[in-house]
């Protein structure tokens, strides 16, 4: 095992210097996952900022498939990093805080063993030869590499497309080495789409002429084409509809004049054709197979119940980021592994972030407000010291995000908890009265919201929100897998009652609704004497054409409901919250508010 | 010019024999757009169903870039055509009834002139020599072929796809040659997504080293790694992400055992090897050049207002068909176009059909019922005699669908509708009130609807339809673009109750607002005495939990509304519906419907 201040680029291919980069050496034989070995295994990589005493600051980049060690500049006088953005002092990946790693893949070309390097067998580059690899193989030479640091348990993982294929493995390979997972833009495996692309682009760089089946190290030209072209397509699906659209519409048919032999009629054209040729001069054409092949290997599973076992083995918390406009990686899947977490009963926060941005968003700064402070805030709760509330914005009344403000028929709802019973809150907002609830040491709290900026204040303050539309059920839960559901003041502003209530009881031991009476007297006389829509303080103080209650009904209307569809009603409150005291004189004309708890059996 | 019945395939590169397909020679030179010309030029077409006595029952249909003349078998002992569950006896485009005409497009390798066509000059292929070609040269070309079969005017033109991209230009360029135009699956213009894979797609053809700049026909090989590329590219375009799934997702590592030279590692891969290599074998390469380039340039215009321009020469009543799943022609792009032609005046149908199958589900069964029943009553329509009611189904309640029953408040709207007044129904759902409008004499009556049974249910009695969420505003119309908008008891299922309603009073000189007063009598016992939310026969007659009434307004609280927002009540009118009686005396309490005639001004 030796170690050096990586220097020159001798065993990389179209390397510009990495300066900083540091080498470390692994004799072999390597044993990789398909069956292949090697002799040795050389690992390129760069840290940023300090271990800390007890070393438990540590956290692991993994990169996508063209990336490198390079995650970000060491000094301002360094070459630019593939995620300045993200990693840097006072960055959401803090290396005033963090000691980052970062380390070139297993089959790259930029410093860590691949195609492009030396095979000691027989002195010349192992071309096709290199044997096939996996992201489990990658992921065990990230393991190997910690040892040589001595760090024993990472405080996280963080990754982006590939990069997260990485980190998902870590914490089911290895679960005592990392704390937290954040898995950005990724997915259980690819979609039949994304394979298909991949596909098409090793079919042009297999069919290349000059691609000499892999051995074209001492040809005066590789598969250039073939590797561009790969490129090219490679380069649309990480862009959205959108994004092209913004970037190139405009100028259509006023192509940049790039000194390429590409068709150049359109400007995305020349664009296209100026990205392949200069991925060309950086990148490996064999080193692009293997990975692109591993890529498409990866598999944590087909099926919810598979993907559930895979996730079974990890032990840590988890970030899931997925982005709205981003069709290579689309949103479902980081759903589908939300939800095979949630089946595990894993701690996991999830938000898909609005963007225009396709699956290139985690690495630019479009969004970064959103994911980099999610990625900040997550970390933050992994070393047990949330950051607390965000600055207090103004309420959001969105259908599944009323405001919740400290109130009596609040407190009523956590001392309606049983003690120590997990429990899950429709609609949690901010996570004002989920805080409440976990402070009383309840063992498993999770929170689902739909609102991005209300998912972020939730996990600012320490909690697991997972954002998700009511309306659309709560598919990922078993079966009673909570001792306790909430739907605080939610109900009114739900369009599909019945399905919402019905997947709360399936959820729930029990369940505690709570919404405000229609039937209240003040009500009453507003429409009868006014004959005006009811109005009132708090949650009715909207007009009735821009309410974000959609829904109206007394305590003897839920009573009728509970009656009709079976609902055992175990016990329910009422209140005045004008006056701020409970009712039990007749509460369908004196509360405006009530509580009920209720459960399917 | 001279027709002969097309024989042999001598004219013809890898073509299959079309049995029923007929040429004709136009003499030259015949100048196209770009600047170029072709001696002369052959047109290969089939025909189906007879041209009745007043040649007013022809309809072009027209291909997409790999298809060809052979639309529909022309017996059962034919081969199968490209759109045989379209086109033939008793089916949408009902050879019973219509003449059809299919000619393959000039450029194609499927009997038109085209690149591989011999080059009077040289006796050899024109290859690379055939001169650049547009859209509008197909086009022109189609009108030789109409004179030629001595139709002046066609019922119709249909296309999807680049076909849809002809069918446009065809109403813009000749409008007094096509009644109606249906456009299925098509654009103004590519995305520059779009065009960005035709770009990898004509490099990959480009630099495969056997295109030999385009002179390939006497060569052993042919650029056919290329094109195959090129075709697997598209391929992946043309289907959905979830259709992708669906065909490979289970059988993802067991590759079908293909007789090809290109990866098959996973199911989707041998499925685009053969894919690719199957195109080879049926067309070529230049052909693919020639017409994506076509296809590429095509351009009726970047902005709304340019959009607007070019449809502003059409003289034809219009049917555009999107479908949701289609990325590759996403379905924004047919609502520029229908916004476009909405600016005009014209007469125009639009439906996104719910798809699971991408960009090719207009040549799929999955969703014929849709599309095909769309295209079937757009052609009755055509004809002067509309198909009439559909079976009547059960009313649907979607939140911009109440039913319309015949009713006493129904007679007062039409008669409160200026003489001669244009009109627009927001929420018309099967066009009941819209059709009763249409019978006296209205000059111009469009109705916006979201559900797309409904809408082909309105198409069916010869109306214009657009579909649309009305939450999502009206930003296709101008200011005071019609004399009179409807928005009958639509009101209370709108989220967006004060975006609607200033929009209708945007788009109309006068608005006619119905809804159901929740101040009725009964209504206000209902909760005062019983304590209950109010329900009622009709529009109320739904519970508190399933209703898709979410906006509860009594008369005043509208009265109050139209004061507060500035809006001009001209006239007002209540009814007991349960009595079918107007009432005049306290209408806040005695009635439970309202009209209200307001403006802007």
């Amino acid at each position: 095992m030796v170690e050096k201040v990586f220097e020159s680029s001798d065993d990389v291919r179209h390397a510009t210097p990495l300066k900083y980069a540091r080498t470390v050496t692994f004799d072999g034989p390597v044993r990789l996952e398909l069956g292949g070995q090697l002799p040795s295994v050389t690992v390129t990589f760069e840290t940023y900022g300090h271990l800390n005493a007890d070393k438990s600051n540590a956290v692991l980049v993994c990169h996508a498939i063209s990336g490198d060690s390079h995650v970000a500049k060491h000094n301002d006088a360094d070459d630019p990093g593939w995620w300045d953005i993200v990693v840097g002092p006072g960055k959401p990946i803090d290396t005033g805080r963090y000691f980052v790693i970062c380390p070139n893949l297993l089959g790259g070309c930029r410093g860590t063993t691949g195609p492009s390097s030396t095979n000691p067998k027989t002195g010349k580059p192992y071309g096709r030869d290199f044997p096939a690899i996996t992201v489990g193989d990658m992921v065990a030479l990230h393991g190997q590499l910690l040892d040589h640091l001595g760090i024993q348990r990472l405080l996280a993982c963080v990754g982006g497309s590939m990069g997260g294929h990485q980190a998902l493995t870590l914490a089911t390979r290895f679960p005592d080495r990392v704390a937290g997972v954040a898995a950005l833009a990724t997915s259980p495996r690819l979609t039949s789409q994304a394979l298909a692309f991949d596909v098409v682009g090793r079919n042009a760089i297999l069919r290349d002429p000059h691609y000499h089946g892999g051995q074209y190290y001492d040809k005066p030209t590789g598969p250039n084409v073939g590797l561009a072209i790969a490129r090219m397509i490679g380069h649309i699906t990480y862009l959205s509809q959108e994004s092209m659209s913004q970037k190139f519409d405009a100028t259509r048919l006023q192509p940049r004049d790039v000194a390429v032999e590409f068709e150049k009629k359109f400007s995305v054209g020349s664009y296209l054709g100026y990205q392949g040729q200069k991925f060309v001069e950086r990148f490996d054409a064999n080193s692009y197979m293997v990975l692109s092949m591993a890529m498409d290997l990866f598999d944590l599973g087909g099926t919810p119940q598979e993907l559930a076992a895979t996730f079974a083995h990890a032990k840590c918390r988890w970030l899931i980021i997925s982005f709205s406009s981003d069709w290579l990686f689309p949103p479902f899947q980081s759903r589908d592994m939300v939800n095979a977490l949630i089946a595990n009963n894993a701690a996991v926060s999830y938000c898909n972030v609005q963007s225009r941005c396709g699956h290139d968003a985690f690495l630019l700064p479009d969004d970064l407000a959103s994911y980099g402070e999610l990625l900040r805030a997550f970390l933050a709760n992994l070393t047990g010291k949330p950051l607390g509330d965000v600055v207090e914005e103004k309420p959001s009344h969105g259908p599944t995000s009323i405001f919740h403000k400290r109130r009596v028929d609040y407190d009523r709802i956590v001392e309606l908890i049983p003690p120590g019973a997990s429990v899950l809150d429709l609609g949690c907002g901010r996570g004002g009265l989920l805080r409440r609830v976990k402070q009383k040491k309840h063992h498993r709290v999770v929170g689902i919201e739909l609102d991005e900026k209300l998912v972020l204040g939730g996990i600012y303050r320490g909690l697991d929100i997972i954002q998700a539309d009511l309306n659309q059920g709560l598919v990922a839960f078993a079966d009673k897998q909570f001792d306790c559901v909430l739907l605080s003041q939610t109900l009114q502003a739900i369009y599909d009652v019945e399905g919402v209530i019905n997947e709360m009881l399936r959820v729930g031991r029990q369940c505690i609704v709570s919404f405000p009476n229609m039937a209240y007297r003040d009500l009453r006389k507003m429409l009868a004497e006014q004959g005006r829509a009811p109005k009132a303080a708090g949650l009715l103080r909207f007009e009735w054409y821009n309410s974000p209650n959609i829904r109206f009904l007394s305590i003897a209307d839920f009573e009728d409901f509970c009656q009709s569809h079976n609902i055992r009603i175990h016990k329910q409150l009422a209140f005045n919250t004008e006056e701020d005291t409970e009712v039990t004189d007749n509460p369908n004309l004196n509360a405006d508010l009530a509580i009920f708890v209720i459960s399917r059996d």
